[in-house]
């Protein structure tokens, strides 16, 4: 599956940037394929794993405030490997025709 | 932690509630506290319990569609109990002010 | 159309019953159809209704915090009237089936 | 301020990619700053135009679907301008750190 997520630490810090990069290496140590947009980070793979890297990241943000909001969107289709790259791709193409 | 989450089958039929109906079972079997809304289903309970739950949701509806679209919020604030009833009740309060 | 929205203003206050009052008062004032839920406000009325009171709501609270994050799910069926009971209640009946 | 949006047409296919189509040749001629992404479509511009935007992108699969399901996030930060670069970059330099 793909899912993209965005977690928010109410800390009353405007910037949330510091906590993305935390998030980032806590992604990047999963082994997950992964991409950071401007407003979320999307990630593939089984649904074991994903459910269980953005629980991870969820409560790692627990640690830096008393009140955290996440948001999760998933997108589940078959078994498909590659997801990520072929959806923008298949968009791309019927642009061209 | 409060969570939402709305799951939707891509199966061509535009009536889903029969699905929710399935999902809405599965829920009053996990006995977590939950709240049926015209948007979605908010559920009460430990983190590990509501992604447990969800993921369970979310896979249920696999076996009705090979495509699932499923999003999630999550609202968590430290130990409190009762949050849903709280939540609202709070914002009521600050209404009769 | 019925649309699902919550708008967080990054005051740095872990609270945030206070702004979902003044919201609140901004939609009854609209006249729209409403229920306040644990995880956001759902409108029910014309498209152009919907949005310009959710963009409405995001603006009053751009006036508490310079960072404002707001999450919007809308679901528009047709022209049914009275979609907000109309989908709890079609999910119970099939509960009882 | 910069918003994200998904629009789902409930049609019955699976596929998606001719209605993405649709939709980012509808945000192209905009003028509006954009980024497809594997989960959505991100765009950057003035809170006006954003919500006539997607507004819009909403109305035009309703001529393709009875049904359209629709997920919106805003990020509204002050006045800066470039932030769906900057938001990436300034994560990415704190990875760097």
């Amino acid at each position: 599956m793909i899912a993209e997520f965005s977690i928010v630490p109410i800390t009353g810090e405007e910037s949330l940037s510091k906590y993305v990069a935390i998030l980032i290496k806590e992604v990047e140590s999963s082994g997950l394929k992964y991409q950071l947009t401007p407003m979320g980070t999307i990630i593939e793979g089984e649904t074991d794993r994903v459910f269980e890297l953005i629980k991870k990241c969820h409560n790692l943000m627990k640690q830096h405030a008393n009140r955290v909001l996440t948001r999760i969107s998933i997108d589940d289709r078959g078994n498909e490997l590659n997801r990520m790259d072929k959806k923008v791709k298949s968009v791309l193409e019927k642009l061209d025709e």
